[in-house]
């Protein structure tokens, strides 16, 4: 295993955080080290032998995609038992296991610990190809769709979202990084609306994104239509450009929020503003660090991070514009795709 | 909120065991009893006048559709604060709370409850219609998709996936209820395929499901084109069947599981059998109490539950029969779709 450098690199810090392992549940933190991405539940020990544990039902999957030996889960009774064979003694856990799994460990000195969300915050070239790739697909998909003819035409939401989905996987995608948001109308004022059986509305806003390889894109584009809709787009679009000609590495997440915050709060819709200026991705559409008036965690080179302010008038429309951004001692906008359409 | 049944059964288990208040964060244990689907984060604080916190992404969906009052989260001080404030002390808490949420709990003394699961057991009568018509939506669109004619066209796995996809939407579905199976030739040996940008071989193995209200449907076919496959397939079936035929309310989940495994086991493919004999559903595609080896939960009317034996033959295929049944006395299966298309 020596050369998967995120193992050594963990390993390195749970020595010096006198920490004797790492039990890892999350799936893609195991995607990450291993190259298998369980359909069931698998457990990774890190330690100077890492091993996972797989479900019966992924065995086959695992032992053709594993860089890490798997041995089959029997019950939690045997793990426990060869860990303390091991003399394992302080265990590092993820922060999102569940209390159910967190509780067949309690013989040993458990410590939440982030260092694999940590590890994954810097993103390799081979990460940022991938990420590339998702955008280029979702943005030229989107193009394909061609959301005015559909609205012109009177599609429903969900019948648009579908058919964005259809095109991403024709176009060589694997499967939308989450979700997608197709909203119209009044609607478009829930930042996470679902799409409805309901012919398009105006204005549209499509919040949506493809894997490839894994890896995640994010975009969010919002078709207007009236000249109030116009007003508060380009109230938006500054604030998102802004934001993005404003990061520098180094800077603290909170302070990206900051720029495009107070852009909005200044033409008085701050109370309108209802969520964070952006957030980290890669395996998951969601990652740390944030662009949250909270997060304090720096910037650095090889970061990627979403832009996408919003305002959201209620019972009326909402309007937001989001893209990718790979920091580079600047922010660069991943892909080209107009933030007008 | 006293016209709330399932809230005042819980309050009522609650005060059995001395408990002073549950904190619920998985969505479909708040949609259950409050009919709001969180997309960010929730807490429902269960107890004599429940209260959700939801985030302020939320706030208008969560307006809109939750019966029991809501307030924005602000911070877990603050949600904390307002606990001690009611004289909370002893704190119930979802087995799947994440370890991060856990440790923000410290204060209080906690103890992991399934009164909730165990209330979800047993479906009401509209929660089987809602799942009735969900298995139709579902079953009406597998039929329509033709598989073996797409089979016949050199269809790609994922386009027939995704075509499935648009027909039961189409047809009234809301989403898939999980990702959709679509596995041929050697791929069906892996119970959790991912459809492939591969012409459909032989045999064809769907598994899928629709949501309607929120509710999941549960339904796996096998398409077989040879001698062999057909052997496999009548071994697969007579377990299924048999399973069926043998469920009674009063017995246990496990004892279900033996009928099915009993029989592969007597044909000689006992370790070809690699996973259990079946799950309950309803809000999620996984709910308990299951069929399998350990589980000794009996089984009681108005539970649903699949029948899902199978046989996988590494590097050749597999067969596996899904249907989901409803227990009243005995095992009635939901929907029509013949086993064998």
């Amino acid at each position: 295993m020596s050369e998967n450098i995120h193992i050594s690199n963990l390993l390195k810090k749970l020595e010096e955080k006198d920490l004797d392992g790492m039990l890892l549940a999350n799936f893609n933190n195991i995607y990450y080290l291993s190259g298998y991405l369980s359909t069931s539940f698998a457990f990774l020990i890190l330690k100077e032998n890492p091993i996972i544990y797989v479900s019966g039902l992924d065995f086959e999957l695992a032992s053709k995609t594993s860089s890490i030996p798997i041995k089959k889960f029997e019950s939690f009774e045997e793990l426990v038992k060869d860990l303390k064979e091991e003399n394992i003694k302080k265990l590092a856990i993820e922060g999102d296991l569940s209390v159910n799994h967190y509780l067949k460990f309690k013989d040993f000195e458990l410590e939440v610990s982030n260092i694999v969300d940590i590890e994954r915050m810097i993103k390799s070239d081979i990460e940022i190809a991938k990420m590339t790739k998702a955008v280029d697909i979702a943005h030229k998909s989107l193009i394909e769709l061609d959301v005015r003819s559909k609205q012109e035409q009177g599609w429903e939401e969900w019948a648009c979202a579908y058919e964005l989905g259809r095109i991403m996987r024709a176009n060589g995608g694997e499967i939308e990084s989450f979700d997608t948001i197709f909203a119209s109308g009044s609607d478009t004022s829930l930042p996470h609306s679902v799409p409805r059986h309901h012919i398009l509305e105006t204005p549209v806003l499509v919040d949506y994104g493809c894997k490839y390889h894994g890896y995640c894109s994010d975009t969010t584009r919002t078709f207007i239509f009236t000249e109030k809709q116009e007003e508060i787009s380009n109230i938006v679009l500054e604030a998102h450009d802004k934001a993005i000609a404003g990061i520098k590495s180094g800077m603290k997440g909170c302070e990206v929020d900051k720029i495009a915050r107070d852009i909005i709060t200044e033409y008085g819709y701050g109370d309108n503003y209802i969520h964070s200026t952006g957030h980290s991705l890669g395996l998951d559409i969601h990652e740390s660090p944030s662009a949250s008036t909270k997060d304090k965690t720096i910037l650095e080179d090889n970061m990627i991070i979403t832009i996408e302010p919003g305002i959201y008038l209620e019972g009326e429309f909402g309007v937001r514009i989001e893209d990718m951004v790979l920091i580079d001692k600047k922010a660069k906008v991943i892909g080209n795709l107009p933030a007008i359409l």
